[in-house]
């Protein structure tokens, strides 16, 4: 199988996603990289490496972080992004990994992947950190701020066959994400959503309140783009505060210094745990080819381990999967 | 002045109302405090006690933090919550308090006391705890899950008034809940209130992201109620997944238990000053009277907080300049 990484996207780019590339051609002897981007800067990075599983694609352009994404994509036709996903598209490579731009990748995505015929709003599904380590995969986190009841059954469809496709879930537990556990709790969205998830060929186990999430009540939380955004951020600020205060509280004498050294380890792996970076790439779903979000600060871990992710999703046929449920539902 | 407390709401009814009122009637000489409920349990627990400032007023029955709201509202004519509703709207009393079931009590103030001329929808207000202590007063938190441009625009105005009003803050500053701190971001909600906010008799300060909540970038947040709920409870989520994590990495040996002493106390009071349970009690906003929810695991100084609260409220004058100024916004 052959899978694309925008090389020049993220924000250690491109030393991060060529170290990525090569430890992953190195592990995966089946699995063809394709590293997209400025070839001059490239090619001295790989070091005279040569790997017969590791390729060079040329991109004249970038994707600025800061770029307005619809503009950029449709201006910078060149640019390492726009070419992984014009490779997805003529099935050139069978999935593209960027670190880049999180709303151009969505907008190359829809206008130079296309979508999956019947989903209406692709949708980018991270994985929310849980205490068990485990993760819900969270969906819409970003794609679309407004969203719909069918919007959120179709991302009902989508994260659930993510998750038993690609974690090897069986029968993942579905979770709309709402201010109470009672049906008729909610917005005029959720209320709506909630009897046609009850319908829809998805484990659907009700209402989850955003309280519970990170204790993992259920594998897949459904919501619209601006709550799950609410929710994550409202998440990070506490934790960020909390954390905080108890540097302070540690830090006022040599004997809470002390104290501290006492918990430190144990913390600081609570810490790596709840780390949504530490989670992997997220899919963009609905799309008409595989495309994996990675974060920002990945590194060259990050990549290799995004391009296992990959792999993944390829042995077992997810977009192919997708598009059968949905257009199942659609005759 | 006259404050009605409805003495039979909340999770220690109504021992902790009958105390609340004894203290406030001792502290505050120029308040006639009046306890609503039924007097044969009310008398015993008085305990003989006479004060010129404390009244009872029977009422038979009594609403349960089960009923379902509008319906008990509606048919419990003699509940000691709306007898507490019908003496703020017959202007027998300025103000009313009560621990009792949320849903019921913002019924009451829109069906027995009623709305300020103009205003759309009541919101209910509680302090947001920040780490500062000094809190955000957030709305609309709960009375309505879904809202208008022109509703959050409400809620400004009104949640300015209560700030400088009865908190003394010149001038507060109003922050509008989104996912990103630039204009045009959001959901269509956000998009479209942004520039009505910025036309607003208020000091409009932007956007405000959920992750940023706790460290007081604002004086009022105005958000719909769904999503205001989720930004609260994921907060409370993490808090608690933190805390309970932090418990077990201090149980681990003797050695992190003495490290648990050096930074318990600190931890304590950061944990109380975070409890928004201890922030006092959230106004009904938008009702033409006082009334104000009290947390209902309240306890008597809980309910002596609240008087004070109202006190302030009333000596300012604060329903009569919430009018004020939304009718003059309509003229």
């Amino acid at each position: 199988m052959r899978i694309a990484i925008d090389a020049m996207g993220g924000d250690h780019a491109p030393q991060a996603a060529v170290d990525g590339a090569i430890a992953a051609a190195e592990e995966w002897p089946d699995t063809t990289i394709v590293l997209v981007g400025d070839t001059s800067v490239l090619e001295p990075l790989l070091q005279g490496k040569k790997l017969a599983n590791l390729e060079l694609r040329h991109a004249s352009e970038m994707i600025e972080a800061d770029d307005e994404p619809v503009k950029a994509v449709r201006r910078k036709k060149d640019a390492s992004m726009v070419v992984a996903g014009r490779m997805v598209k003529e099935q050139e490579v069978g999935a593209m990994i960027s670190a880049g731009n999180t709303g151009a990748l969505m907008t190359t995505g829809l206008l130079v992947v296309g979508r999956i015929k019947g989903i209406e709003r692709p949708a980018l599904a991270p994985m929310l950190p849980t205490v068990d380590g485990e993760g819900i995969l969270a969906l819409d986190l970003g794609a679309n701020m407004d969203a719909t009841a069918e919007h959120l059954v179709q991302y009902a469809i989508m994260g659930s066959l993510y998750r038993s496709k690609v974690h090897g879930v069986a029968e993942p537990r579905v979770g709309l994400l709402n201010v109470g556990t009672e049906a008729m709790k909610g917005n005029e969205l959720t209320k709506a959503a909630f009897p046609l998830l009850e319908q829809a060929p998805i484990r659907f186990i009700g209402n989850v309140e955003s309280r519970d999430v990170l204790r993992k009540p259920c594998d897949v939380i459904v919501c619209d783009g601006f709550a799950g955004n609410i929710m994550l951020k409202s998440m990070e600020g506490a934790a960020s505060v909390i954390f905080s205060v108890l540097k302070d509280q540690f830090m006022r004498t040599w004997y809470t210094k002390l104290a501290a050294a006492a918990v430190k380890k144990g913390l600081g792996q609570f810490r790596k745990k709840m780390d949504y970076t530490e989670h992997g790439a997220a899919p963009l779903l609905g799309i008409n080819g595989l495309v994996l979000k990675s974060h920002g600060s990945s590194n060259g871990v990050a990549f290799k381990n995004a391009v296992r992710q990959a792999r993944v999703a390829l042995k077992n046929d997810l977009v192919r999967s997708i598009s059968a449920e949905i257009s199942n539902g659609s005759e």
